[in-house]
């Protein structure tokens, strides 16, 4: 553990555990990508798209205690080429489909963030929790 | 608990418990107002930093699963009274000192984000976690 | 004019016309506003809803060389009252009448956002320019 | 000039020449690029600088009337290497250099966003007006 990790884990209700810590660093990243992402202009232009995922995997990776970021825009529904000055769109909760996994100690956990017709709402959710030799 | 809770608690790995739930809601209103309001033209004049205050309050309040956003703002490190058309800052992390509270079933957790010069960050943390009757 | 204003002016193109200056002015406060809101938790709770206006006014009209930002939040379009925990929405360029009021000089500007049909848009335009006795 | 953008110029002040046009759809990607992209993670690592840089110029510009957009993010004053998981930071006015060229009937518009030291600003202005052959 590096020294700044050790004083930011004092800020810490002491009973959290490696598991905790990982679902709550990995919620973080959830909640943050939407709120910074959402309204950026955004077309089915391969590389426009190509470009805002790989901004977004890189930059929200930095985030601590991360161990990858993934986002996926659904191209599909998406409007075509721009046919004229006002045919593009603003990036929405129901174009990203966004995994990220975190890791703390000697617990991996897998996030998720999509859009779930069921209750027609980009639900954030935990998907996966792992063990890892530390 | 509502059908819409019963849903959205399919897409969940089956092993998480209340608590864990509680702080990863809680988790991502964190990460959600540090991204969303960032940004925003701030100075020290009460209207302006009560109205933004409220206004973060009430509507992250709205994410599923909270009792209570509480934002301060730090009024003794905004600029005074603005002098000329460029005398405002933007807000940022270290203006902000944020209270998250989330319930789910028998679990209330108390989260926080503020700048902590040890780490020269503003972190965001567990500060509490408490059992509740449901 | 303030010694800010003064070396601010610099910076500018000396062809600048005062009318062009504030047509600037105001045209940056409307993409500021759409790209920092956008994405906000919102619900058809007049509390939620007006206090999210005031803020947006009061902050925006920190941006330099404004007279009022007066944001009209379309009530009739939200979700009514929240009936689970997932039922709400966040803020989108459809929801928002936004006119901006901006001075330099001479000229006063009414700058408007709203979404318009006839493009499926939320269309940024300039409404009005008068002249003004300094 | 498109149908769309027939129907839309029918909301602009009739008396809005090319030359004020293209200085207001310029102006509006200044605001919105700040103020989109501001508390975006970033750190003195290439590979994230230059996603960043190339998302926010393909994505800007989609906007309306752009012929480009070109943000230079300043490697020299952002944090080194990540030592430890809080040793980054969140891209600041002061981290950007923004050149936006709008292009309406006869006139071409260069803007720019930069900080200004001067002012302590991240300052928005014109550059330079072009008239050009349609």
């Amino acid at each position: 553990m590096s020294d700044a990790e050790a004083i930011a884990r004092k800020y810490f209700d002491k009973s959290l555990t490696d598991r905790e810590r990982a679902i709550f660093e990995g919620a973080i990243t959830l909640g943050a990508t939407y709120h910074q992402f959402v309204g950026t202009p955004i077309a089915r232009d391969e590389r426009v798209v190509k470009s805002l995922e790989d901004a977004v995997n890189n930059a929200m990776a930095l985030q601590p205690h991360k161990r990858s970021v993934r986002l996926k825009i659904d191209r599909s529904v998406l409007k075509g080429e721009k046919a004229h000055p006002y045919d593009y769109e603003t990036l929405k909760g129901r174009h990203m489909d966004l995994q990220v996994v975190s890791e703390y100690g000697d617990s991996r956990v897998t996030l998720r963030m999509r859009y779930v017709p069921d209750v027609d709402f980009t639900l954030m959710y935990v998907e996966k929790i792992e063990k890892i030799s530390k």
